[in-house]
């Protein structure tokens, strides 16, 4: 069912439901510097993931506050000289799970980087990297871990992990500093967002129904988790309601794409009730690099599937060959 | 629908799921110990409820690691020297909300002291205490947090929060402290168990419903959350299903249940899927000090309801009059 | 989520499904003028709740056709004088329960007489109260019965109960007939509205997420019961629901919104579908006396929770110091 | 699913859930008593319900309490003599609908009665007649009204107006008062039983997968309406649920069933949640006539479905020709 | 819940979500001609339905390719000369069932067809005739069978057989082939309305809740099933959706009712999520013959229920007495 | 929940619902040397899928009857000589999808080979096939087309395609004909069974959590699909069970499992309600080969996820080097 507007009416909406706070360049300008102070330190440990094609490297680099934050590097076996690499994000509540899961792209004949999510990788797929940032009362999930001050909101962590894990694939000789892209679905394309929006140093951002954008809107049309849980949240602290939306201005899609300089390649799926629409073309009508939108009438929040992972390695190819 | 054990059943039931921990006594005597390096330094602080016919007082005191644990002690207005006490925990996902939701035991003429549960506080009544404690990787919820390590987990630091709210109740003087009672319903009910069979100088632990007991048959016989947000972490950290067992054993309420010298009170109800009888029989068949036990044949997790307090204020009556 | 209208056009939103009766008034002095043939004759027994704040009184008095209607009254121990009084109704398919569920007004300081409600009672809380009106064709539930003709319907026999209700506690020695509010959520709120048009003595009606207003607009925009219950009876009686929407239009809380002269003090959840925001803002938007509305954006059914209780304290103690 | 014992174990089932009231017989010998002092009265309209191949009659006659119950009567037009005849209660919720939804046994050749359930008739199939009873705190339905005292249970009224049905059916000239059988499904079968328990003057009853028997098994086996209604009563008021059991032991099938004397033809469906395989068996296991059981192994609730009809007219065949 | 446009909507809708295919005209012609090469050739063979008021005739035809297509032929008993007659198409997964199944209209007098639909009759009534046609790659159902290429799809080879149905019946000495009605509800509706738009000859088309009508904007607005199969198939095909449209373009109800010459006599549900109101409006708002629509603005997809069956017959009796 | 029997309950398991017919190996052997007499002419044809590190071969066979059956064939671009295969099947309303969907095996060393499945391929993941033997009423699904006779079922066809997909394989010459072992989960573990039971010159079978086996128990202890499909179908064709059962009776994994003399490399998940673990453990148990089995205690339809692939390939390292 196509709940949300209609597609000319998503290709001209322009998100209004809160204004940008006046520090948010101030908030993340702090945030990256002070991050800074430790050194990204990436590891990268030979993984047999008992596998013939791929190389496959344990990574481990510091995050926010220094925190070790896992990944996998998987690299094609008959390789030469530094690649175009695309590094990866993963949904909500997924963590980086085994090397096998993730071939498509190396298997494409790129270097592929698979970041971790914090405290994640329990509900579908497993992670191995815990968040040991601090935790207001919270309604169970992330997304309202932290929400009563911007400097403890849990994205506040992972974003800077995302902005990271750019420099930790860096890192590594195979993999060519200056073609990068960053990609994921979902919660992984809200990293790819905020990512594009934070460096101007990667060539493309392709997140796919991506979440975290235009959150007063995402909550006013849709009963679907993970928005649902701010919802519970302001339902339960009836009286904080505000100054949790006061923090989330600092971590909306929005104000994150309109930084953008990169590349942009969108999707979006028209059914899809946990990622509606016009809450990602509120995000891609405001990028400010070149951008497109694939669109899928009939998906929900699967989105293209595999068609996603073909538009994706076509982008590549094209921006990297 | 009684999908348990019969009645029968039940009374004779014995948990043979997991062998206890050799070094169960060994894990809290440490645990209680570092946590005392660390005064409880409870303040009360006069708070405003627009309320007449009782006192109320914002309570603060330091719980594990010394984390600063919030809670409301409510007195009645009209007192004359220091009272019998009933000191309340709280089911999973709630917090200490407003005095007014908590009239009960004070308007029965007993001093009532309401600890909040730290990180809690957001799915349905409303919690003020984070949970500063590092966190891995985990299903959305408290049961998982930390389930790798005994030291790491979640409950590690909720118990010994409620083991010391009895201390930190006892600092008022308007609490007699040789007259004191735990209770709760459901995970309240489950930290009423565990500071029954830790601490030796209370009169009687009253658990509703309660929680966290016989984990390897509670997971086995139910679909229904929390029990199920273990299944959800073991389903994906198919590996570790055991390691986790291995920590879930140094917080299973039978063990503590063995140990306590007060009088347990407990209440069972008999079609509950959420703390499935069985492993509330679990729990209070084990029980070392006189015991007994309310059955309400029809009801779900709502256990007693309004009755299960009734016969609360009539527990205290019979032990302090 | 927020499905019904914005909040721009809830304040200005004017209910248009259905005339008023032309003899609506007509209709409601014929009604209560036959009721006061049988005196209230409130009786009020000294009730040994377990509490000591508070003393309890256990209620008859006669409601319409003269049957017995069962309540509470709660008064603070420590009184001297008539009190300030509040009286209350209760929710869809719940009962009087036990005085210790309602000890947040008289500990207060506030006498609180709770009326219980005829024939329901058993779905969530207890009651004590038959209904033993002539019963015609009904879908299960209440709100169905006799709804074939005005006289006969369901809520017509229970607004007198909650009108007589009033007069009920004005009976007792220690309630100040002349500083009386009413109360409810829910039904109650509904109750709280038709009492508030019916009677021009009492000071305030503070009505929470009431129901039974703006019937046709609720049956098209919600799936929720009770609503639905009238859906399933017309929908079953396809010839018969005209006839049916004939008899609600005597009962639609606009209709007493538009005739109270005291002050009203609503409540109103923006993500309620079971009494839908519109609903209640059609009978706020045309209450008559002095009004006002508190809005809770993120919130269901449960509205305000313990803030509505918190708002009522506080509107009592403007009220009436 | 076949989620109740095996067919084995059914056929072999004795239930003992309850002891039977010494006092069963002396109250239904009272009950009926005091019905026969209202003479049964039927009266038939002819109504044109635009057939040609039937006759249709508009029925009304006294019931319990000389309270106007309504029916069909529907006739082949083409007969000679008197017929017989087949009396038809109504599952529940449901009420006697059109003419055109019966025309299956009038169309075998048979006189068709069907009567109308009194305050029923609204969830799914129109009803025409109230229910006048007095009724007591109950769950919206039927199954819980009056369920503190047999005289006032809402099934003490509807058994007798089954009862009665047969006089009414026999009133009628086209109808051979001495080849009657009864029959109906669910609701329909559990007064079919009682009224086969009841009359010595009757062919056969024939039960299909019939409610109301075996009430303690029924409330621990299944969670589904009508029989959770009864557990959802007992869940509120829980300091009553066993008087409301020695209530319903005045009107459990399994009683009934012991003291019939004519055919009994059952079916049964072992997939059936809302009147479970085992108490259906408790019923048929002691009918006290000739009986058989039909079993339909994969459905549930629908049982035969119009095979129960088609086995329905054979049994009839065989009795009457 | 009325989801859909508002009525005075309703009554001006026209459906613009896909042009018309400018070879319609011809397809069908070529279809009907490729089906004309095989004579209907009905058999009837009388069928003891241990019925008494109606002659039962079990029907065979060949039907799209020539294929067995089963069917029941019921006849008032008592008659004289061709009847008028009304051939009914059965709705989605039905099948023919018993003839005590379907009395309504032999009983009111007339000659009654129903044709079973091929490979349906397994999911709530039974049926009795393969569907031999090639399947592609289809969603479990059968509305995305063969949906690449109109020759094959699935509803080519029904509405064939629907529009031979009439010539089967025809056949019969005791039906006057100048007096025949067709109707269905749901897919029985949009047989009914094909039929009405491909055939001549016909005096009406009762149509009830017709499906198959506006797909495009029928899978927009709803989630429930039939329509969301095609949803599913086009999420998985996500590249071949156009295609799969441009198929259906050929089936699309409006085209046929704007053909369509006969009286037309619709039935709408308002609350009907699986047959859309607006999609059975885009169908009756184009009928070129006379029209009509019942409306019930509280039914789901149930629709008029008996009220339909009434209906149906007094438009048989105002047309052919 | 562990709803089945208990582990050791399981290891000691004889299913004994129905008996083998039989004319079972005739019924295979007239079956398959009737495919024989098409030729499987398995054509690859190199395919673009933008990968680098694997080669890609669209392919297509002749399955049963001669129809064309799609696969994929994935080889390591860097290999030499004929490599050690896995031929792969899928599960219920899957297809073969795009080629970036299948890389483990292949990027594991090994050649590849994914069998599309007939008339699927629309629910979850693309497919290309279509099924074009006739089709009897059926429950939408693939599981009762077909039923009341074993030469018409549905699965006939399929275990057929299976079969030949061997031959096809095999054709290719990068694959080493002696060196085969068979794949799949769910209804791709069905057809590994029904394969390893009916060749004797393939290495191993290794079905995860397989599908269709033990049918007569499965029916009784799960409702989930697709078994409930075949509920389904009995439910409706009631007098047609036991000659639905009947045709079973050829399909069922147990009977295969009997016949193998491969390794069978099982695994099997114990909260699986869709292939419950007693009717894998059913086939499992009666393997004739080696067998050994792995268990997902904790995981329902996933089973062991990408464990589950890891274990394949180290059941394929430990054959084939």
């Amino acid at each position: 069912m196509q709940f949300d507007l209609s597609l000319d009416e998503l290709a001209a909406y322009r998100y209004d439901g809160e204004p940008e706070p006046s520090d948010f360049d101030a908030f993340w300008s702090r945030t990256l510097a002070e991050a800074a102070s430790v050194p990204v330190a990436a590891s990268f440990t030979p993984y047999d993931a008992l596998l013939r094609t791929v190389d496959v490297f344990d990574v481990t680099f510091a995050g926010f506050g220094g925190d070790p934050i896992k990944g996998w590097l998987i690299l094609p076996a008959d390789r030469s000289g530094p690649l175009p690499t695309i590094v990866e994000y993963i949904g909500y509540g997924g963590g980086r799970g085994e090397p096998l899961e993730w071939l498509a792209y190396a298997s494409a004949g790129y270097a592929h980087f698979v970041m971790d999510t914090r405290g994640q990788g329990s509900t579908w797929r497993t992670g191995d990297t815990p968040d040991p940032g601090a935790s207001g009362p919270a309604v169970p999930g992330y997304v309202t871990r932290g929400i009563l001050d911007p400097d403890d909101y849990y994205y506040r962590r992972l974003y800077v992990d995302a902005y990271r894990a750019v420099d930790a694939a860096a890192a590594h000789p195979s993999v060519d500093a200056s073609r990068i892209a960053v990609t994921g679905r979902s919660q992984g394309g809200a990293l790819s967002v905020a990512v594009g929006g934070l460096r101007h140093d990667i060539a493309a951002a392709i997140p796919h129904v991506p979440f975290l954008s235009a959150f007063r809107r995402a909550v006013q049309i849709t009963d679907a988790n993970p928005y649902a849980e701010i919802v519970r949240w302001c339902a339960t602290h009836r009286t904080k309601a505000e100054q949790a939306f006061a923090t989330l201005a600092y971590f909306d899609g929005t104000s994150f794409a309109s930084r953008a300089t990169c590349f942009g390649s969108f999707s979006v799926a028209l059914m899809d009730p946990i990622c509606p629409p016009s809450t990602v073309y509120a995000a891609h009508n405001v990028w400010a690099g070149f951008r497109e939108i694939a669109v899928w009438p009939f998906n929900d929040h699967d989105g293209g599937g595999p068609e996603d992972q073909i538009r994706t390695i076509k982008v590549l190819r094209e921006l990297f060959g």
